[in-house]
């Protein structure tokens, strides 16, 4: 956990309300940190469905295959999350510990351990020692109680240097629902270092299947839209909760994805999503500068997200823009090698609304100046317009800098 | 140009012996640096063949747009290399300076401009004045003679720190054949930026189908197999030029590259480019270490490469060894990253020799010690065993350091 906020970060930490039939509480385990937070014990109410989205790794953590399994049937009654060590790359041990860990909370919670899903962030590789959660995780139950939602966004921080919370509501039929939110990480992993979790929890009620297909569809253009530096965590997980306790005020139970009462809702699931991601990408590992990155024009969305990452994970891009350069030259390099459809004599560029480049050469008429004083922000949008189709999209990223390589180098000299 | 040499360059700069039929001199034409050569002409004799791989950029350079068009005809009388502008993002004039400069150079050789080869390397984006060339090229044509490979090597760089060459012999038929290598960059891009150039020349007497068959089967494990920062360059290109001249001297000529006698010569063209590339990895912006990537146990040798290069591309990977850590559980997410046929269960590393992890879990066995004194040395052979086939492949890197993102950066504050 660093000292130094960072310079991206909201201007207030929000400690959002408190969602009926989600109880909180954290506590200390002494997994790695001391002096802080690094258990979260969610309990729910019965009738709680659930969703998840999880890393596309090959390699995943133990945790992500349990989730993965449980979230099958849909249904839910706790929710353990621990930092200090991700339990990742543990071989069967990693395994077992989960098994106990679920075990344990299962009793606590008093419900079977195929109910309590699991997410663990922090070092890999090392094992993780679940014999440490007997006792405290009953002890966090007994405490547990509505709200708590920022308290449990400090609880499962690593490297990140601010929480991370989000809220919103929504019309459901007649009653207002509640949608809340927390995530770490900012898309990295390691020995200290940084996984992306995501818990979001709402009292709307609807069922499994439809709340897969709503969770799924919301993370194609927030939290799979951002990258940090293109490394892919073994554990990253976003699991969705909902409690369906707002049937009680009259919402609507809910049965397909496509019915047009959650037009509302799925509005603001997006807009939690995509908050929570973005404030992933403003604490990308020593990042000074947000870089929204939009492709127009290109053959379809999928070839604009191509590209948009191309330009997101190139070094140089990256660097360029920590050093306050609108170094065109680099975005074109990083469209050409994407390997989609792009024609350099059609492609046109603007930092922060000033175009730089037009059908294929610098533009003639901009001000290196007014360029220069644009840079300086610690927003920078950056567009780029191919000329050959429809095809549109965005995607968040940061920008490098010495730091990155000063918190990631562990220079043990 | 830097004006510090690379911890990891040769002890000694080779000037490779001259090839009978190709001339060469340097001159300075005052494209962009001061007080250093920044033009090379190369004139070849009658009968010479040439073969070329370019960039796989959607968006490469005028000067790449020409000589892939050239080099179907598979004849070349001359060559011009430029450094301190890349040609590159120029729209129209750059077609109009290539043209310009073919034909100055044309009438400076004797030969048609579609004789003449091109290539530039700088900035990007620039108009390139190639009236500059008026003059140069003429006076420069009367100085060629044979040799002065070195002396080329250096007026072709950018951001390189050291002169790249390499020579190597072989028999064809009864004759001793030679072949001399130049090189620049660092697979990069950029204003004040490096791009991948090569130029190799031999006496040998080959067809020109044959040489680009020898050619393009060469790169695949050599320049193909080099990454710095995975951004390539809109201009890289990779010109082998044939004289035949070793005919007189009763080597046989060549017109199919499946012909036995071409075993040497293979073998020893393949070494040239062995270590034209390895140089390029060598001077890699801010690289301390030299980092040799090892896949073996994948489903096929392209999937071996595939996870080859997601490690070696990673920048938690990168960052590490120039932390001098043996950080395997970031290589274990480089592994999953890629998409390839993985399993954790079976996936063993190693960091120069030393086995750190173990089928899915870390090493109980390894040193810690031991592995930090390893980590210290200036080359990293890092090896993963995926347990899955039979497939297996190398790939060359460096490290990512704060040097990197100094030097990229360009920071204007």
């Amino acid at each position: 956990m660093s000292t130094t906020v960072s310079p991206l970060a909201p201007k207030e930490f929000i400690d959002p309300p408190a969602i009926d039939g989600v109880r909180l509480a954290t506590g200390s385990a002494g997994i790695k940190y001391k002096g802080r937070t690094d258990v979260l014990l969610a309990a729910f109410d019965k009738g709680t469905t659930v969703a998840g989205v999880f890393t596309r790794s090959k390699c995943p953590s133990a945790p992500v295959e349990w989730c993965r399994e449980q979230v099958k049937r849909g249904t839910a009654f706790g929710l353990v999350v621990n930092s200090g060590n991700a339990n990742a790359f543990t071989g069967k041990n990693g395994k077992d510990q989960v098994r106990f860990t679920t075990k344990l909370a299962g009793k606590a919670i008093g419900c079977k351990p195929s109910e309590v899903f699991i997410a663990s962030t922090g070092v890999i590789g090392e094992p993780l020692d679940a014999k440490k959660f007997d006792g405290v995780l009953e002890e966090i139950v007994a405490r547990a109680e509505p709200g708590h939602f920022l308290e449990a966004a400090r609880a499962i921080m690593t490297t990140d240097t601010f929480p991370k919370t989000a809220t919103a509501t929504a019309k459901l039929g007649k009653a207002t629902v509640t949608i809340c939110g927390i995530a770490k990480g900012a898309g990295m992993i390691a020995p200290d270092m940084a996984t992306m979790l995501s818990f979001v929890f709402t009292d709307a009620p609807i069922a499994a299947k439809a709340l897969q297909k709503l969770l799924s569809e919301g993370v194609e253009d927030t939290f799979n839209a951002v990258t940090i530096d293109g490394d892919t965590s073994t554990s990253d997980t976003l699991l969705l909760f909902a409690t369906g306790a707002a049937a009680k005020r009259g919402a609507p139970n809910i049965t397909k994805a496509k019915d047009p009462a959650l037009k509302g809702f799925r509005k603001a699931l997006m807009g939690v999503l995509a908050n929570l991601s973005e404030q992933v990408a403003r604490d990308g590992e020593g990042a000074r500068k947000l870089v929204e990155i939009t492709v127009e024009g290109a053959k379809s969305k999928q070839s604009a997200r191509r590209i948009a990452m191309s330009i997101a994970n190139s070094p140089l891009v990256k660097t360029a823009i920590a050093g306050e350069d609108a170094n065109w030259g680099r975005v074109v390099m990083a469209v050409g090698k994407a390997g989609e459809p792009a024609d350099r004599d059609k492609l046109s560029i603007w930092f922060n609304g000033i175009r730089v480049a037009h059908k294929g050469a610098r533009d003639p008429s901009y001000d290196e100046a007014e360029v220069s004083e644009a840079m300086k922000k610690p927003e920078i949008a950056l567009k780029v317009a191919l000329g050959l189709g429809k095809g549109k999209d965005r995607v968040l990223t940061c920008d490098l800098t010495k730091e990155y390589v000063a918190i990631n180098g562990d220079y043990r000299s």
